[in-house]
């Protein structure tokens, strides 16, 4: 790898299966330690925050110190410079923007019986978000995860971050800002997890979690659910991009480190009509390998799980990409609509050739929380319903309980459950006297 | 226990915790037992379901014989009586329009760089149905979950319902016919979800499993979550009732009982005004207990759950209602929606004493799936959404990319993602030529 295929391929079909179910995790087994970490949290609340903290964050707290103070937080959005922090609110604007369209509609309406129906949305009152600390501790995704929960109308968003000896990052600390976090607390791994789904004195449970994390923090989420909500587990990034020969093959290429970068477990894939183009990007993607920064991530990777597939047309490309379901789907042709119609499962569209995938992950707008795994085929990316709950409503008229009462009725009856029937029978008996 | 409680009483809140947090389930650990047969069936396809089949239902199936066949369906719905086909063609009709409400609206908008944002909604492809056999076959919860699934779209619907000894439920068949369910298997168990989402030579793999089940059922749900999306693990059923002093007693205590009938953990509470009238229910749901065909389930489930707590007002009532975010909720109020504007977490709500919950079970049109054990809070019942997924859109212009590239650019640099960076710059190179 990185494998070069053709769909005219003879073996085309053995070669396409295997990358499709290439396993690409490799998720420790940790769920006993999580257990048991949650376990302490339940017992030992704030206490056994502390010690879990001083353990793996290495920093000593206090209750009084879990939580980060707005005055700290404004020492170190202080230390953002002007360019930085312009960016970070363009972010913040463009997505508040794209994510209050998705705020969804109530409804009620009365029907030919008289009965009233519908329905009413509400928010998650309390929602909790967790963001990694290091390395991957990413102030776009506060953005991407806080901006969908307050234009929900969640009254209250916690978040936590771990900060390795005591280190906060700025940039993190501004986006929560900017999105209008309540709460955050210097916390993080499987213990925040269990903070926040069951509460300590400090800290109050909250009935909702999302956000990345490691193997740990996935491991808790997957064991608090239920307790609370949660959001997907996501795994590692992948990009599917569709092109024909008229593109910059330079311009390909780095759409597809910008996810092999992400992690030596993400997917690179190029579709494209043209076989020519196809080796290009290839050279162009080797070449770009030998000075990338992150090229120790990216080039395994590409190498692992990157691939090269040439088509005889868009039509076939499109049918692959809904096996793919990919999370990211650059769609670079001449009539990306055209295109695009053709595609049933996908996390993202980005069309046309002035569209890279990090404008998406960015600045375009729509939320960069996207389905992983070939997931797409049966969920979406996070949105600003996923902080909200529909309650259904319904109100009948005597009338409208004459009109459709004798079948409720009936198929109690039919269902054995009296008690359900005669709910029934009792009313209509006072309509009938 | 059922508890009578008054807001009023030194240790209520007490009282009132210990009925929040009462532990009802108790759900066996099968999760062993269901990993072996979820491997037997990736392992061995047809054959091992057919063997789990002959050992579980006692039946003796080949590959040829898993699927019932539209001559067994038509013969088997020639079994159902008139009236009883009458009630279940009305309750789909209801159920249909209902769900057709609820389709979901693509967007697409050009912002004021000139690019083009929105987003479009698909339908899940393949999705299969879990119905249980023996007691607790429902042909009710056939159409509430396969009629949201048709009207989302969903393309192949294939329904699997344990066929014990042999004999197929004639009302689920109808019910699966009514609602346009294209395959129906006669297996069950955890070998049943294992083929739905894994496949098998005779059974396609699904994307998404719904429908309730037994311990089994539920584990293997869990299980295969991931590889397919799963619906929600639903635990045992909830009413809670808030009444005014003018009701009819005996329509409230059948109501608590019409939830208190399904299940021994079944959890049926009364929030009133009156205490006169409060303990009038509970008399009468003594009485009704002497001859209710379900007693020795809806009396055990009432003594060791139900609850009738005397409140000083309604708005103490909306507030406890909220601590609890009851799967059902009655209004049984002089002015219901003055209340239900009050209430921000529950799963559906019955307005006015003329709206027995068990309308909603048939044939009022709202779903009957909906969160329990206090999911309300962060989750809804079952609805068209669950089988559609949300595609996001974004597409650039040179303009539109020369506007909110450089911001990208920067963020990519302040997360460290170098090939995130250059993607944008390679393009806006292009532009500044």
């Amino acid at each position: 790898m990185p494998q070069f295929l053709s769909f005219d391929d003879a073996d085309f079909e053995a070669s396409f299966a295997a990358l499709l179910s290439a396993k690409r995790e490799d998720s420790p087994d940790v769920d006993n330690v999580v257990a048991g970490i949650i376990a302490d949290v339940r017992a030992g609340g704030d206490e056994a925050v502390i010690d879990l903290t001083a353990k793996f964050d290495r920093i000593t707290l206090t209750p009084d110190t879990l939580r980060i103070t707005s005055d700290e937080i404004s020492d170190a959005i202080d230390q953002v410079s002007a360019e930085d922090r312009e960016a970070l609110e363009l972010a913040a604007t463009r997505i508040r923007a794209y994510h209050e369209r998705q705020l969804p509609q109530d409804a009620e309406w009365v029907d030919d019986t008289g009965a009233t129906l519908g329905w009413r949305w509400t928010a998650v009152s309390a929602a909790g978000l967790y963001v990694p600390g290091g390395l991957a501790s990413y102030p776009s995704s506060v953005l991407m995860n806080a901006i969908p929960a307050k234009v929900a109308g969640v009254e209250r968003l916690a978040m936590v971050v771990p900060t390795p000896d005591g280190v906060l990052n700025p940039l993190v600390l501004l986006a929560a800002h900017l999105s209008g976090v309540d709460e955050v607390y210097r916390i993080g791994g499987a213990q925040a997890v269990a903070a926040l789904a069951y509460g300590t004195d400090t800290i109050a449970p909250v009935d909702k979690i999302t956000g990345p994390g490691n193997a740990f923090v996935a491991a808790a989420k997957r064991r608090v659910f239920g307790k609370v909500g949660i959001d997907m587990i996501a795994g590692p990034s992948e990009i599917l991009v569709i092109a024909d020969g008229d593109n910059d093959p330079e311009w390909i290429a780095l759409d597809l480190l910008s996810q092999a970068e992400h992690d030596e477990s993400a997917q690179s894939i190029l579709i494209t009509t043209d076989a020519t183009f196809g080796e290009a990007v290839g050279q162009e993607v080797i070449r770009k390998l030998r000075t990338l920064e992150r090229r120790a991530i990216a080039g395994p990777s590409w190498r692992d799980f990157g691939a090269i597939i040439t088509v005889p047309d868009l039509a076939t490309a499109a049918n692959l990409s809904n096996r793919i379901a990919p999370e990211h789907l650059e769609l670079c042709v001449a009539d990306p609509d055209a295109l695009s119609a053709q595609i049933n499962h996908a996390g993202a569209i980005f069309l046309g050739q002035w569209t890279p995938e990090a404008i998406g992950d960015y600045i375009g707008g729509p939320n960069h929380v996207l389905p992983t795994a070939r997931s797409a085929r049966f969920s979406s990316g996070l949105s600003v319903l996923d902080f909200m709950k529909r309650t259904t409503l319904a109100r009948m008229t005597p009338e409208a309980l004459r009109a459709i009462g004798p079948s409720a009725e009936r198929l109690a009856a039919s269902e054995s459950l009296e008690a359900h029937g005669l709910s029934v029978t009792a009313r209509l008996d006072k309509l009938n006297r």
